[in-house]
């Protein structure tokens, strides 16, 4: 019999998501904080419900997509939270970027009412969640990922099984240094090239073919070159997740020098007006043309 | 008429690249500090020189393809160099990594004797060599470089004319930026998902399919994974273009923090004994396993 999805949160991400869900011939409860974001969805045949509880009631599964930590943890473990209602046995399937440490903690209490936690967050920003091509990391219990995989095939492309609760977070921090760095190698590499007198997308074309290529230096070089900072991932919402992994290094006791530097132009970036442009708008910050 | 070449230094790189020029039927005389490594040239039909400028004497085009800066001007206008018998407009191509500042200085004093001088500088390593495959960076005289281009094309894949004279050799340390700093990312990662306790090659797998893909990720992170230092590409010639990378930088006064710490780990590295290691052994001076 096919699984009952309560599928909480409707935002840029989880709205495409659920569609696929929905698409599937999936039974989904929806809930979302802004009920007006989920019409479309309630159009196509899912369900309203008024709180996390209400959703989960008659679910197998349970699918969120919300910001931050606390959010997650509100969903879960909150008044009218998916832990009120939740049948054992249920699994729940967090796709939000949050604290590891906070995840595992979280996995603990939901393991003790019967519950399976899998940490799942994405790669592949709105387009993958619309194409339905993202990449998920998860952390949890092989065999809970093995049971809900048609779920998560259902917008995702590669998916990964990291480790135990919280390695999905984990990677997803590794990702992101590894976004971030090699991001700000483009910025620099560019300051300097601008500084000799090169012509930026010949540069960009003589150097994007070997062993200096990345996917930031051949998706956002372009766009740096020409100037164009529209979004693509914000990078307001980039420092949610930097937040994230400076705080996970502190709690792992291993130190990240480069990332710190790679964060601080970042930082600059956003508290010179940048916040709601695209990742690639840290090159100001880079060339100091803030 | 085919053009005659002059190819002085016939060491890891020039070895195969005059071997291709052979193998094009072109006229080949060849110079290096050590004839024993260019043996096997002669015994295909290249002519031996006892100097630079007994080669050029009856040459078109020069190649050269040395170490460093003090090298090439040895060789183009040191005693027995090739400014003593090349006859005015004689093309002269500099394949080795050298100093953008002293190539710009070594083209004037080049062009006031009717000689042309094209900076281009390779990427590919010695695989890239022997195949045919490298990148080559031009900097100098668009037709000149035209020119030459069956030449160039014997060896290089991509050929990029990236400007004036020192353009070449400008790109190049580009290149080094984003190479270094991309290896750099892929061992803070690592070294991140390791305290993590995450699984090196799963994590590979899970961050190499998207927007934190890079070249040095894809081939360097499984080698770091297993522990493989093999050269690749050696630290200790990785250093030689990184000095030359702080020298421009300093007089272009363009400021490459990110660049500096960067090196500052391929330094560490060299100074606990990784200098004939391959880049990547730089993930024990970055992990802290020296």
């Amino acid at each position: 019999m096919s699984q009952r999805i309560a599928f909480i949160g409707t935002g840029i991400m989880g709205l495409p998501m659920a569609g696929h869900l929905l698409s599937k011939h999936f039974e989904v409860v929806i809930h979302s904080r802004t009920r007006s974001k989920a019409i479309a969805l309630e159009q196509r045949g899912a369900k309203w419900a008024d709180s996390p509880a209400d959703a989960t009631r008659d679910a197998d599964v349970v699918c969120i997509c919300v910001t931050d930590t606390p959010d997650v943890e509100r969903v879960l473990v909150g008044a009218g939270g998916v832990i009120e209602s939740a049948k054992p046995g249920t699994i729940v399937i967090d796709h939000s970027t949050i604290s590891p440490i906070a995840t595992q903690s979280l996995a603990t209490r939901l393991a003790a009412r019967g519950l399976v936690l899998l940490d799942a967050p994405l790669s592949g920003g709105d387009v993958g969640a619309r194409n339905g091509t993202l990449s998920i990391m998860v952390g949890g219990e092989k065999t809970a990922l093995e049971s809900v995989m048609m779920i998560l095939q259902s917008y995702g492309k590669t998916i990964t099984h990291c480790g135990g609760p919280g390695a999905g977070q984990f990677t997803k921090l590794v990702n992101q240094i590894l976004v971030t760095t090699n991001l700000l190698a483009v910025c620099e590499a560019l300051k300097f090239a601008r500084a000799a007198g090169l012509d930026l997308n010949t540069t960009l074309a003589a150097t994007g073919g070997g062993a200096a290529a990345s996917w930031q230096l051949l998706n956002l070089g372009p766009k740096i070159a020409a100037g164009d900072y529209k979004p693509g991932f914000m990078i307001d919402l980039l420092m949610k997740d930097l937040r994230i992994l400076n705080e996970s290094a502190a709690v792992l006791n291993v130190p990240i020098p480069l990332h710190e530097l790679v964060q601080s132009f970042f930082l600059k970036a956003q508290s010179t007006g940048h916040g709601r442009d695209g990742t690639q708008a840290v090159f100001d910050a880079v060339a100091g043309d803030d």
